[in-house]
């Protein structure tokens, strides 16, 4: 592309470093913004970097708060004995959203992929395994994506999780194989943790 | 959506802002961004600001530049006889991708858009006519979108210069009509602009 302008040509860079956005999407987005009144390019750079520059994770869940502990943390109606274990808030979210779960929860940050070169020790493993050795939970539901780097990261907790007396189930994947947990509908979502099944039955599938 | 974060909804909601981008895709994007090293951030949002800040546009051609006169204004190899009326800037960077036209631009900001609200008024076309009645231009190229909105533009301009001595086309229909200009391919818009043809046997047409 031929920028008359070098403010431009960094801005529509910078845009097209996003995932997803490419360089005319980037161009199409940065002159809209040239369009509207200052205030909104001052607000959108402003509450990107505030977040970037003061984001906190909760020290409990690992969910992004803007606290120590989170509010689903400190909450003292939810239950403290099940925890449901999820990729990354997105799934927090996606499961609050279905207003069907009342525990608590534990974002790892991905999941186990040798072949992007993220090993358990990348994850919060260690520290969920730290929890469940406390005593205070009796289940842990394992809500990750149904794809194979899900179904080996459980296997790997469920692993390091033998000899305590503690309950694992996964979410009933009635989300089909392959598909993202997030995308998943609110009614197949909520289902699928009501119905949840041991993880030991589903090693068998 | 549920947010654990202020800061979190805040950014999301200003991205959610922007053309195109629902509340999850902005979620993602912003997400990538916590991902990322604070530096991206603080290159894309300094850059925002910085074009928004500063942005000038030509005073002759109105193209956005970063000087009083754009490059392409500026340049002693350009064909000042010969000016290419465009939309807006995106037009330019796509009519300069081709290597087909080595004359100069105007920019009108737009086109008469009646349901828009969009009259002659809210766009450079008095500017154009005045560069007319100056005597240094020989012949206008109407590059305007082949939809109702570019031929009503096309046609009031036309008008407009009326009893003045220059000549005027528009760019061959190579371009499906309805098709915006700046999605066309390099080879047709630059063919569209090597065969245009005078304006008023696109009337007949
Ligand atoms: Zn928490
Ligand atoms: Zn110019």
């Amino acid at each position: 592309m031929d920028f008359s302008s070098k403010l431009l040509e960094n801005a529509v860079y910078e845009m097209s470093q996003l995932p997803g956005i490419g360089k005319r999407t980037a161009l199409r987005l940065v002159l809209h913004l040239l369009k509207q009144p200052a205030e909104q390019t001052a607000r959108l750079s402003g509450s990107l970097e505030q977040l970037r520059n003061t984001v906190r994770f909760c020290s409990n869940c690992y969910n992004i708060s803007d606290t120590e502990i989170c509010e689903i943390c400190a909450s003292p109606k939810r239950d403290r004995s099940l925890v449901c274990v999820v990729e990354d808030i997105r799934d927090v979210m996606a499961i609050e959203n279905t207003s069907q779960f009342n525990g608590l929860y534990h974002v790892l940050g991905g999941k186990i992929s040798p072949m992007e070169g993220v090993g358990p020790q990348e994850l919060n493993i260690a520290p969920l395994i730290d929890k469940a050795k406390g005593g205070e939970i009796k289940e842990l539901i394992f809500a990750l994506s149904p794809t194979m780097e899900g179904d080996t990261t459980n296997f790997y907790m469920y692993k390091r999780l033998e000899g305590l007396d503690i309950r694992t189930s996964t979410i009933a994947r009635g989300i089909a194989v392959g598909d993202e947990l997030e995308y998943a509908d609110e009614v197949t979502l909520g289902r699928s943790i009501l119905n949840r099944i041991p993880f030991e039955g589903s090693l068998k599938s």
